[in-house]
């Protein structure tokens, strides 16, 4: 049961840093948008997520409430970074999940439609199990992000798979399946969609669709 | 690779009897948003899906134009019962299913709001899973529901498998257990969520998610 929208999870971050309730509370909103709020393993929520981050100022420094300022910055790296860590190891503790694979989606008409991309891929069914199977399939991407209602002309579509460029401006690139079926054989590897229309990207995590993800979620009973 | 949006099918549905054009697309369009676009295994879409009807007007019947008309009653009831035969042969076909199950949704806002709850938990993998597992696990149905987006209040909520409700109110109905346990050992029943608030219904018609599924959805190479 793992999906953004806090993904299941009771994530809480301390710091011993003084920082003004406003600024983490924007920081940490910020962060979570583009960490556990970016990962999916099937698609459902759970009712009971929560991240939460609480200050301390123990230590006596103080982060400052301006973006100009050095501890400000130092702060929201860190922050970002800790986020990231933590949903990271959400996805790969994804039930039955062989593969983690990072869902770019770049090139679409905006951030918003570039999300919309990644996560309808991310979550298509015959994606996770080709992503199993360790088969290139990039038509099952193409289809995925052609229905997820963004702008989109095939012509103008290329795909990655690690660095092996397996579809270039609609078609496929010759020779392209032996090196994306190696770079498959990964633990963990990254897709890149570039829609070829604008400057919208977006990042999710996701896992694959194993034979273990039916048989925890099917054998375990209330 | 099936879901609504014509769930993969190439469907041709021939009559002699002669249907003016209009009334024949107008018909099969009402027909197909309740049964061809009411079907999901996956929620995977094709790129190619048709269903056609043609007429030739060879038994010399001729159905009217006017809903008031027995041609046009009888030949509308004749068409929906074909589509939604075809639709269900699509669903019994679907890749590794062993369960075939009606997903009712009663007491929405609207119909379109009971369409999306009911789309939302006919494509869980958590609830497709506990249908393989047998489990009448209603709690992943509320949580699928809840987060779909439609109006929603869990103490009006109620829930039955089969005949057995196994929720009220939103409580847990005792002693429900083991006999919605025993309908979901059926091939095919129904699960009927009724959110208490308003008239809309729907109905769906989906199946569980297998061991199978993954199988021959990893195995299958480009």
């Amino acid at each position: 049961m793992i999906e953004p929208n806090m993904a299941t999870t009771l994530g809480i971050i301390a710091t011993d840093a003084a920082v003004p309730g406003d600024v983490l509370t924007r920081l940490l909103r910020s962060a979570v948008a583009d960490t556990f709020n970016c990962i999916t393993v099937d698609g459902d929520t759970s009712t009971n997520d929560t991240v939460l981050a609480a200050s301390t100022g123990v230590s006596g420094v103080v982060v400052s409430a301006s973006r100009e300022e050095k501890t400000f910055q130092i702060f929201e790296a860190g922050l970002r970074k800790v986020c990231f860590e933590l949903a990271m190891a959400i996805v790969r503790d994804g039930e039955g999940r062989t593969k983690v694979v990072e869902m770019r989606v770049k090139g679409a008409a905006s951030v918003e439609e570039a999300r919309t991309a990644a996560r309808e891929a991310a979550q298509s069914l015959l994606v996770k199990t080709a992503l199993f199977g360790g088969d290139p399939n990039w038509g099952r991407i193409v289809a995925a992000i052609g229905r997820s209602g963004v702008q989109f002309e095939v012509e103008r579509f290329s795909l990655r798979i690690g660095d092996v460029e397996v579809a270039r401006l609609g078609a496929p690139v010759e020779g392209s399946e032996t090196p994306a079926a190696e770079v498959m054989r990964s633990a963990e590897f990254a897709i890149e969609a570039d829609l070829g229309l604008g400057k919208g990207e977006a990042r999710l995590w996701t896992t694959d669709l194993s034979h273990e993800y039916v048989r925890v979620n099917s054998e375990y009973h209330t």
